[in-house]
């Protein structure tokens, strides 16, 4: 935790992965965020992967250092709380519906600065998901070594959004403070799936050629990039992006004679020119390959770091979880035995470092409703009478 | 572009994706930005898609409604001037090395107030790709049917470093409005990368069970969600995530019968729980296979429609730029003509929708030093006279 925020708040309505993220990075960086549920946990609260006491350890990571406060939502007293609760505090991060009873128009009757930020599926209301919008725009069509297409286990659309959607908020509070204007933002997944197809030039592209990528299998577009396998049969990713990697890569490899035969051959020079390394590919591959065939991951990897070449070996995630670079020596992870779960293990901060700043350690996800007292009387000064009332009448859920 | 980041100027020196993309961001909600390169084009001046006269499709993108200032940053004048343009404006966004010229240490003496956000491969300052941290992490080992690693072709590690640099460029000049101080938000790819694997409840996981996750295909972990085939072999990814979507979709293709056979088999209920849908896939998926394979796409789709069930069919990306909902219809594009390369094709403006604000037009990627002389004008009040002078020397260029 870094306290760059400290002094906002904000009001989270929302499930799954990118408007929780968007949470999260906010509460990592020091704002206070309220995470409004259901009582007793929104469609989220049991998501895989869980333990054996069905506790959700995608959950409790993705709502770290939230506040909670439950409601019954299906109630009308529950959903105006709930709109109180925003009102009161101006911000609100969401992937509620747009024209529910948390439309912004709704909400803003009251609060004319309000801003929100909405994580929607289409841009028209429509229902979409990560797995959906990314087949929509040509994703796995072009992942994998064929035919068949292969979708990708990273939810990147939703955490793309996610990222978004918190800039977008600060954005938004940024010409507030200039203004004094609040607004809405919509950010449809399938506009941030399209729109980075756009941003990569892949539009451009495919109109501009008529056709579709070929499918790469595991090399990079444009550039010289694959994994290769080494006598030991460790796969080892290996990308070039600059002339000296590439002069320093040839050499550590002792290929520089079948290199410049190549070059000679086909009358081209490869020292400069990313794009040619990737047309002549079919001649430079088979040299790499038995290169690195004949060389032990150790070797490979030590001569490959001397020459500033960017390298990594394919690991499994629990190996990576084991990582001490990644994970054990990392000062982004601390050991951490406070989860609803009761299962003890490396939880991370925030992934921006700031040298300036002490980092503070990574904090707890609440559990369902450990907040609702306390918010409801700092945020809209209900008695504790009153609140009493609201818990026993099942409006209001504390954890049981 | 939405002018919410009106007023805020950033210098951008930087290359590929990460770090581009955030100064996009900024650019398409109305902020100045200003990039940097060398005269000629950085390492990315060329990457490809690029067209027949090597014009990059992909620099063009994204670099939208950015300006240019080249300079040659080998030669210590030049890099002089780009350290001053930092200082003058007080907010940098960079993938440069951290211990360079352009180290925040050397940039804040004389702007102590200086805002750094610095994109970088490992934590420690050793070089790291998009495709090299994401085999570190293990997602390769768990995409595609197996048995060998499926790299992603969508730069998603990239993506989501960009949009959270973004934001920490917001929340750090948040903390400066407040306290005064500057400073340097340093985002690794590699913590990016292994920390989302974290907030995804990926770490817990595999620590918990002490294995990795099986391989799923194009199936969805935790859940009923994997692509099938129609009767005219049309694929579609089915994704359920409500109960009533559950409900309606075995409705819509008269699976109530068979779905409720399994249920009395196994001694489960799936009306309500995502997990032991999940669970039981091995006795689901051969109903659901059998049953859409049954229909037309066409017929599929309607009754997915009318239940509100998440579906959509794989499509290549050169369907996806010629479809009227993604791209032709669409808001968030404009056709555009105005592009460096000469080719004209739809240009995307921001994820973001505000409905409170009038969309301005997408703009054009600025010609290698395009602004220089405006630049070095406004900013350092250099004169004509200097001007001319750094450009007759070579360490100022504009376009040829």
């Amino acid at each position: 935790m870094y306290p760059l925020l400290q002094g906002l708040s904000v009001i989270e309505a929302s499930s799954f992965v990118a408007s929780p993220t968007a949470g999260l990075y906010c509460a990592q960086f020091g704002a206070e965020v309220i995470r409004v549920d259901q009582i007793g946990g929104g469609p989220d609260f049991r998501r895989w992967p869980v333990t054996g006491e069905n506790d959700s350890l995608y959950w409790e990571n993705l709502n770290r250092g939230k506040k909670s406060v439950a409601l019954d939502l299906s109630s009308p007293q529950g959903r105006e709380l709930l709109q109180e609760l925003v009102r009161a505090t101006g911000q609100f991060i969401t992937n509620f519906p747009v024209g529910g009873f948390l439309s912004h128009e709704t909400l803003s009757q009251g609060r004319a600065d309000l801003i929100t930020v909405r994580v929607m599926g289409w841009a028209d209301g429509a229902p979409a998901l990560d797995y959906t919008v990314n087949n929509a725009v040509g994703y796995p069509m072009m992942t994998g070594p064929g035919p068949e297409p292969v979708n990708h286990v990273l939810p990147a659309w939703d955490l793309l959004s996610g990222a978004y959607a918190a800039f977008a908020l600060l954005a938004a509070i940024q010409r507030r403070s200039v203004s004094g204007e609040g607004g809405e933002v919509r950010i449809p997944l399938s506009d941030v799936a399209i729109g980075t197809v756009a941003n990569l030039g892949g539009i451009a592209e495919v109109l501009y050629s008529g056709e579709n990528r070929p499918r790469l299998g595991n090399a990079v577009y444009g550039l010289f990039g694959r994994d290769f396998v080494t006598a030991d049969g460790q796969r080892t990713m290996i990308v070039v992006v600059t002339p000296r990697q590439w002069s320093n890569l040839i050499a550590a490899l002792g290929l520089e004679g079948p290199v410049a035969a190549v070059e000679a051959e086909r009358g081209v020079s490869f020292a400069k020119d990313d794009g040619l390394r990737y047309d002549h590919r079919d001649a430079l591959f088979p040299l790499f390959e038995a290169a690195i065939g004949a060389r032990s991951h150790a070797d490979l990897a030590a001569a490959l770091d001397a020459g500033g070449i960017v390298h990594s070996a394919y690991r499994t995630m629990l190996d990576a979880a084991r990582d001490p670079r990644l994970v054990g020596d990392n000062p982004m992870f601390s050991a951490f035995d406070a989860n609803p779960s009761g299962f003890a293990y490396p939880a991370a901060g925030p992934f921006g470092t700031v040298p300036q700043l002490e980092r503070g350690a990574p904090q707890a996800a609440p559990r369902n409703g450990q907040h609702s007292e306390q918010v409801l009387a700092e945020r809209l000064n209900l008695s504790s009478g009153e609140i009493a009332r609201l818990i026993d009448t099942g409006i209001v859920g504390t954890p049981s």
